[in-house]
């Protein structure tokens, strides 16, 4: 269980230099625009008697410190981006760097090359210099100026090559991996005393990572998904008996799948990793959707890629580079099943099945991940100027947070089934209780 | 000061009926996805002491009641909607008629034509049957199938409609004065002793209502305004000590102002109501302005409708049919300042000036809103069914609550100059700290 | 060869009644805006001698006739749509309604369900009745609102049918397939002096249609294959040797590949089945790729479904329910076979592939797409007013024009390796001349 | 009246050097990609007796030719950009660039600085060298890259701009008064035995230059129009006889309002510069109007700037630096109008104004437009590197062709009222025949 103690986040040291950040209201009647490191965030906003533990459990308000650790003009500072792509992490790129260069004037921003990878002396890849030229324009492009890649690397390594460059403060973004690796990292640097500020920025396109509400790419990906099931509608109305299935993105948590599902107001069945639900028999996926056909025609089914492993139990199991467990492909299994249950049944049916995947991860960050890509890019910058490290950026009630990463990564975030989002699922469409 | 007893919401009775909804799970290890009177969101997330008085404050959660007022299959309900556009009203009518129609089985569900002057029998004005058919497809398009109009109409008439035809649910979608109106229709309801729930939806493209983090429209808003903010960025850029100047809505609060700088990452000045600005001297916006140009050859300026009023203090003040105080045009004047300023110093400059407005509110919603507006929706359902009255849906915390109707008119929503959306909105232009 | 007489419209009979549509101009100095039968358009647009057969063959202009051959008050209009979907198929169907009923008065305009599966008598499908209400929204959305389906049905009994339901004129949404359809009703109907008119629009995605230069959907299936290109060239480029390697339309001719190629300015890459390509060797594709990703780092593939179907010589050929040929799928093919290329080399590659299909058939139509559609649609509707049959609109030169539908289906579309649109393939990415 | 010699263009000198391109195919039975001079294309593709003059007249076919002028590795090349901006300057420069720099091998090409003024040494401004990097994401942004200037400079001072920094080829990017300034520059150059081609291409938002079809940029404006007229729709019908009145361009000729009316489908008048209408009496506009909100409730028009101009006849004519006439406002005009219209018959209507300029013309250029911009930039290229010059590039027949400029300049294109496009308006909406 969480304690009050988890939450206290590491410093290098005493902040004895003063903020370049002019953010001191000249009138004297309004606050300053500083943020200060004793106001905490609650983190169940559940109206609780004091005694209940959980009632205490705070997190620190992230924002620009007064007094920072660091002497901008003698900092350097590099940024990495680890794992598979989420819309906005250009965004991140380019605000991480406005905000060094232009407002706290460090001289020096380095892009590391292709992931932790790019981290390894023998890997032959050079960081790049950022510039306001080369940075201007990515906040309009999809992907990752800085590419990619998955898999961990030795942390010895990676200090190493920190050090013989003389980088002070890094930036990792990436999902559950990458903060495992930044903590690492952050290990390590202690180890040899090398006062090197690790600052995690958490990328998770699935949404699934702990303490942090909503992940940017989040928001683009409801919004591609649903362009999606939109086509998948217009296929399923457009046959006789049309079904139209689409696999999104989700291995351990459903919330695209529910949230594209509440966006296009228009699925019959969502099916999520959170809620097991049976195949066959009278209150089977199959049967309910022999019902909804019989009744309306046509019918949407939108399956997250995690949902319905337990089908496949006792089948192998592979992982990825960076050690995600290989899913089974859940989505191509429906796609059959159905079709072999209509064929025996002598329903003709008209399934169209729709992978959209990398169409969905790829494509520039959309207004709302836009703002929480700034956001969260600048409070990191904030965090590692003040000497944070081990640290990485969340939200909770609609504030950024500090969160130290162990607990992060002891953490595993799902869609709660009695959530509001779920909820909303519910109601939308008419899937059984499963 | 508000007091924990403004914070109660108001019942027409007990509740003795159990809800249609399927919301219990069929396995016993998952809790209820019904919600509680007795839960309540904090108001306020920061740790205080418990005996500050502000840590207390709270607001009944929102969502589906296992017991409700309402008979579903003798019930009547009504939604109407006014005041000026927004995105997404459309498909605030969709979910509630299906929430209604489909889940609690309520089997007549009006659309009041016209906004309050539709509730009127001299108005000559029919309310429509909404059908499935007729709602299905409205979710896809911008304004409202209902219509709207501006202004107040007599309580008292208004109830005489409503009883007339034997509506006992009206839902209330519009802005401050709506939610005025909605009051005045509770207490004449009350008076009367008619068993009449009314429920108010906020509708505010500006985000300006107190007790709503996030309306739905304003993101909408913020992608158009966006949009129109780029293209004034490149019409700037092509030209030589080229100004973009875009007028934005936002009459008290400068939400949309701030927003879309932050998403374009684009703008050199946000002017808004919070921040008054000199126009002139050293320190003022035209010398920023000269200064920026000299520096970087081109300029964008956003400015809110309602920002630098005090520049036409001592002017005739006009009101418009709702009582809003109708604004000078910031935008003409800034746009003629400007022009007047470069002349006098024979310092050659191609300002071009953007109005957007009504393109701006009149589109459908985008994903976000269409996710809020659902839930806004179905929310309005449940505190309806239960029989609530007087009561907005609000959103505090990442949930949704009922907030008591005469709290928010007393209330006004502005932005916060140390908040995380104005420090955003400094951090990325390099405007002076007026 | 196509000879001039091949290229006569055939008519019902006499044009006795004058056209209700108001085209002339009430100023006498402006032309008349009726089309005449006289006017023809020539398919060769080169200067040639006039001996020169080919300079002489020409269409009949399409357009509105001051007289007529039905009275529009006695017509009973129908319109069908076949085969799969296609963006515009709603905006052909409301521009064929709003023509027929708000021009030209004529009172019942049915929307036959399903394709021709509806048009026979035990398939249990009955005919909507069209309305302004029922029309009006659907240009904004995607798929046919009447549904599809594939296959032949046998004339005799859609011409039973149509006759059974006093159907004076039937228009064929369709391919090439629809439109062979549509001539065997021609010639039924002839045969049996049913004097039924049946017109012929094309909808083919793939614009492989004879005498049709830019079908409807075309334009929205490159806007959608440039989305879909452009997010395989963020996956390639995030990664280290990253191969994005995309599938798209196109049976028998690659112009959805090489125009999404132009549009996009990123693939290096073009497959289409107009362009046989070695797969081996050093002047193969794999040796070209290889080339590549040394000297670039990434490459982008675009394969049309129909290119390189030779490399399947020999395995067993299957059809679908129209009769068209079902390709083997080159995209999975060059997806293992380019993996399969690099292990055996010890070269590691990051190869992302995309599938879109039914995304890009099922959206709205764009803006290009919407002209099309209603300027095809009208032309159709004068058609048939003026009493013509077996008759396919078309365009050339810019003109939309009347074919006689023996001479499309006789003839085959393919993509020109010396057209403009190749030429602008080859200058745009750097592929060899195979 | 326009004779065959007026369509034939000049030459640099012989072409005594092989292309570089490779357009040879490898396979010996297809045909070569070149294109020849003595290939031409008809002006007119109706079918006409040879006798007819028109019949005759044909403009060379533009491509790349297989011996050129020009030895590329000697070869300075420049591109302007003038004028106002419209959608595709950026992909039109990026295209020229890639076909000089990657097919032709011409080292060095320059951006000339906001139009003709950067070519005039006393502005001070300097041309930047085009690289891969710079053009490299240009074709995503609106707008142009190298700025632009409106207004004429002295050909003498260009030609010494030119000839001082040793570029042979300059592609001048423009309408009307940019194709007369190339036109100065091709003919002061050849005074002085200067051996520099100058080759147009043309720039029209509009779509009125002659020689023209489809300008790039149009089709993008049609989109935005579109987008802006459906905002109007929604104002309309979200009021009590609600009008949404929308100005859009076209200063002498009525495209985009034509087009953009057929694009939604939602206008009920369009007002263009070629049809004169009558504002007061029973068949004038107004009267119009007033049927209009009496039978539907609402009404939409679409006004382009150069229409109804002789309204104003008699007032003061003002020319911008470029020498256009500016217009009086039409449309503030007729928002007067119509509110003093019915104010004096007391005739409430809500009157919603929309001028959405700058918004339409500095958005990226949208796929139809990307490949205009491709095909004519490459086109330019083509006809430069083969010594042709004071060309202009336009588009005939489907056919990219040569056309000498003095017959550009000398002609005005409008839109004809016996064309498709104003037919399909007349079809569309319901406005009387003026």
């Amino acid at each position: 269980m969480l304690m009050p103690q988890d939450l206290i986040v590491k410093s290098l040291g005493a902040c004895e230099h003063i903020s370049p950040l002019k953010l001191e209201s000249a009138s004297h009647h309004q606050a300053s625009y500083f943020a200060e490191d004793s106001q905490r965030i609650r983190l169940d906003v559940k109206l609780r008697p004091e005694s209940d533990p959980e009632a205490q459990l705070s997190l620190e308000v992230a924002g620009p410190r007064q007094r920072i650790y660091f002497r901008p003009a003698h900092t350097t500072a590099a940024i990495v981006t680890c794992g598979g792509l989420s819309p906005g992490l250009n965004n991140v790129i380019r605000s991480v760097f406005y905000e060094l260069f232009e407002n706290y004037g460090v001289p020096r921003v380095l892009g590391i090359k292709n992931g932790y990878l790019g981290l390894t002396s023998n890997s032959g890849l050079e960081p790049i210099l950022l510039t306001k030229e080369f940075v201007e324009p990515i906040d309009k492009l999809g992907g990752t100026v800085l590419g990619s890649s998955r898999g961990a690397q030795p942390a010895e390594a990676m200090v190493d090559f920190l050090q013989a460059r003389g980088i002070d403060i890094l930036f990792c973004v990436g999902g559950d991996g990458t903060q495992r690796g930044a903590h690492a990292l952050s290990q390590e640097s202690q180890r040899r005393g090398a006062n090197i500020a690790i600052v995690g920025i958490p990328k998770t396109i699935d949404n699934d990572i702990a303490f942090v509400r909503l992940a940017f790419g989040y928001a683009t990906a409801l919004e591609k998904a649903a362009e999606v099931i939109q086509a998948a509608h217009v296929e399923a109305r457009g046959a006789i008996n049309g079904i139209g299935l689409v696999k999104l993105m989700g291995r351990h948590a459903g919330f695209i799948a529910a949230g594209a599902s509440v966006v296009s107001q228009e699925v019959d069945f969502t099916l999520v990793p959170e809620v097991p639900f049976p195949l066959d028999g009278a209150e089977g996926l199959l049967a309910a959707l022999e019902r909804r056909l019989q009744s309306a025609g046509h019918a949407v089914i939108v399956v997250a890629e995690g949902a319905g492993q337990f089908l496949f139990e006792g089948t192998n199991q592979l992982r990825d580079a960076s050690g995600n467990l290989l899913h089974q492909d859940i989505g191509a299994f429906l796609r059959d099943k159905i079709t072999e249950y209509f064929k025996q049944r002598d329903f003709p049916v008209a399934l169209k099945y729709l992978d959209p995947s990398y169409f969905i991860r790829s494509v520039p960050a959309n207004v709302f991940d836009r703002i929480q890509c700034d956001q969260m890019a600048r409070s990191a910058v904030h965090a590692a100027m003040a000497g944070k490290t081990g640290v990485m950026i969340g939200s909770a009630s609609d504030h950024f947070v500090h969160v130290p990463i162990p607990a992060v990564v002891t953490q595993s975030k799902v869609m709660e089934v009695s959530s509001d989002l779920w909820r909303a699922v519910l109601q939308s469409n008419g899937q059984p209780r499963w």
